[in-house]
């Protein structure tokens, strides 16, 4: 079919053969396709979306558009945890070491922050010395000897995700859940797994606001993942508020040590059992999820977690000593409170907002180029629920260059709703899919 | 706004406003915007439709992309028509000196033949001398002398749909009738007119197969050209077989003069007779469409318009002779019968298929670049209605080169349908928008 073809038959609610998704893709990493061919087509399926068998061969083209990581000589299980992203979300950190002691193997392929939300590469690089830029050979070396390696993604893995990508963020195709799924899935099946967790976030702060719109991202996810050969499971789980205390780089690697040392935030613990629960079924090593999670419990108890926590940092070229002493991270020189500006309960926190107030001081990028200060950050003083009286602090905003601390203070306090009366609040982990 | 806004804006069903789309084509015309930010939009706007308004401010910023036909120095009323194809449509060739003897000039810029339909300057061109590249200044010159003056599209004009219908070509948003609306309206509005009668066109041998979508079309570009100050209305018209007899160029001019002399078929005559009227309504020279017909009638039977026929022909080049000796015209140099295959009623002639017929003999076009041979056509010799026995001519094949003549006679035999009970039949008009 000709191109040309090929977008009226999608336009026109057609169904595209995976052969003809195939060589699509290829045609456009090759660059034969044009962009305005692509991007016409890309508008065509924001309406008409895929259905499963297009959205399996539309990943599993984008994975073989490069080179796919081959785990075939490390023995095992190898089992992913993706997260949609939100605020505060340091969970990969102390959970890829708490699993890998449990004897499944993780190996991760990350991403950096942008606009309100953190990235996990971001994080690890607060620490000193750490590399997320390690070859492939390298990574696959830590996945075999440590049982876990965070990596970024390289050049060779996924180009014409890549390329696409940045053809969707110009041409208002980004908003699509096939192509959102497709996307991730494509850079998750790429690292050579044979199973999957998905953290799919929804609220305030996260990329789906309702969990309809979640639900419908996750099933597609898990559809993705299973007819690829990857099982795959999702939990969709609350980000009406920052995850845990912390949000910003450093202050994040400090706050996944305490989870490690069995003294982390409720919340952050609390998902850290569960998605690694998960994973330890995937893996074959828990029967069910609440042996999983009893496994992780476990592995923080004993130290096992740290212990491979410290592995992981020294194998990609860190100061291990981080896990003992927080201190060795980087420090802002300066506090600032956000007082309330009233007395009441905290009845909501608009993560958006948080995640900015990070961004303007220097913890974030707005752009990809940007660079990012790992020490300055907020901690939070009072999550939903929480009874405050006028003037208490609603959260501490850690800082160096006061230019911008007052924009990111005013940020805060309107993040903040304060009623009279105590909120209900929900679960943490709304459902799980396909576990 | 941005243009990547813009384009979710317009995804997510917004209505644009005058000044965001005056903006947007000025930018897409000198090239500010990259074609895949135009095709993911256009790819939206075939979605999501463009209301009266945006489709008023769209047709006339494409009209201002260019140069504007300056016709205030011919006095009086200057009304075009147009006609959005079919097989065998010469109509516009008796029209156009038949009005401008009534008194109503008419400007008139018209394009080629694609596929499997015609076009009015290759017809025009089959008669010896004939040119159609003057320029804007003679063609200003031409419509105040003669009446009227027929040339082809030229570069100054409307630049931006040229180059949106290259790029809508490719990206599968041909078929969106607010954008044929608006490219053929912003052609039409360059113009310089006053008044516009469109023709569209309904069934097997036309773009729009059902009168349901002929008649958005129609309502569309009437709503259009009032919207832009030019008095505008629309004839639904039959095309379920072709316009009178003849098939081809140079037959085509022939029997455009046999319309002219009062003994051309009865179709193409009666709707020379509606159009015309109706022209002559919206110039002013008459109070109703009967009244409009009955001049028209009075032009034919006079010899008026004939005479207006031979200064148009002059005046562009050519030779006026033809009208009173067809035998100037080129002509091929062998025919072949098509043969009904059975005795029966002729229920059905897909125009479609006559159209490649003739196109397959080389009096088309399968690509622009393509060159044509004048003389090759067809004759049609059994329309819809008619009781034809086995082996009797449905259509003759006039052709040069015997290459393709057996192809050309299999695609005339299957577009007959043939039943053994005689068809309804409808009106050629079947309705009027706007009158």
């Amino acid at each position: 079919m000709l191109m040309a073809e090929t977008i009226r038959f999608k336009r026109d609610g057609g169904s595209l053969a995976a052969d003809a998704i195939r060589t699509l893709i290829r045609a456009y990493s090759a660059g034969e396709i044009p962009d305005y061919q692509m991007a016409a087509l890309l508008m065509a399926v924001y309406f008409r979306g895929l259905d499963d068998a297009e959205l399996a061969a539309w990943a599993s083209a984008m994975l073989h558009s490069g080179e796919v990581v081959d785990l075939a000589s490390v023995p095992g299980a190898k089992v992913d945890k993706h997260s949609t992203g939100g605020v505060g979300d340091k969970i990969s950190i102390p959970l890829a070491p708490l699993v890998a002691a449990c004897g499944v193997r993780v190996p991760m392929i990350s991403g950096r922050g942008l606009g309100h939300t953190g990235g996990t590469l971001d994080k690890l690089e607060s620490i000193p010395g750490f590399r997320t830029d390690l070859s492939v050979e390298r990574f696959v070396r830590g996945v075999a000897e440590v049982g876990t390696c965070m990596i970024g993604q390289t050049e060779a893995l996924v180009p014409a995700d890549r390329r696409m990508y940045a053809l969707r963020d110009v041409t208002g195709t980004v908003e699509s859940i096939p192509l959102i799924s497709a996307s991730i899935m494509s850079k998750k099946l790429a690292e050579g797994i044979s199973g999957l967790v998905l953290d799919v976030k929804v609220g305030s702060g996260a990329f789906m606001k309702t969990p309809e719109r979640a639900r419908e991202l996750a099933r597609t996810m898990v559809g993705i993942g299973n007819r690829n050969g990857v099982r795959t499971v999702a939990f969709l789980t609350d980000m009406s508020q920052p995850v845990g205390w912390a949000v910003g780089n450093a202050l994040e690697i400090a706050e996944s040590v305490e989870v490690l040392r069995g003294c982390g935030p409720a919340d952050t613990t609390a998902l850290v059992e569960s998605l690694g629960g998960a994973m330890l079924v995937l893996g074959g090593v828990a029967a069910t999820l609440a042996d999983g999670e009893a496994r992780i419990r476990e592995a923080i108890r004993s130290g096992a977690g740290l212990d491979r926590f410290r592995a992981m940092v020294s194998f990609q070229g860190g100061d291990p000593r981080v896990a003992d002493d927080p201190s060795l991270l980087p420090a802002a020189a300066s506090r600032r409170d956000v007082p309330a500006p009233s007395a009441g309960w905290v009845t909501s926190v608009d993560c958006e907002r948080v995640g900015i107030a990070a961004l303007v001081i220097g913890g974030g990028r707005r752009r990809k180029e940007d660079s990012i200060a790992p020490a300055v950050g907020l901690r939070i003083r009072a999550r939903i629920g929480a009874r405050v009286d006028a003037g208490q602090p609603l959260a501490t905003i850690e800082f160096n260059d006061p230019a911008h601390v007052e924009h990111a203070a005013a940020l805060v306090a309107a993040a903040y709703g304060i009623g009279p009366e105590p909120p209900a609040t929900g679960p943490l982990v709304l459902e799980t899919i396909g576990l």
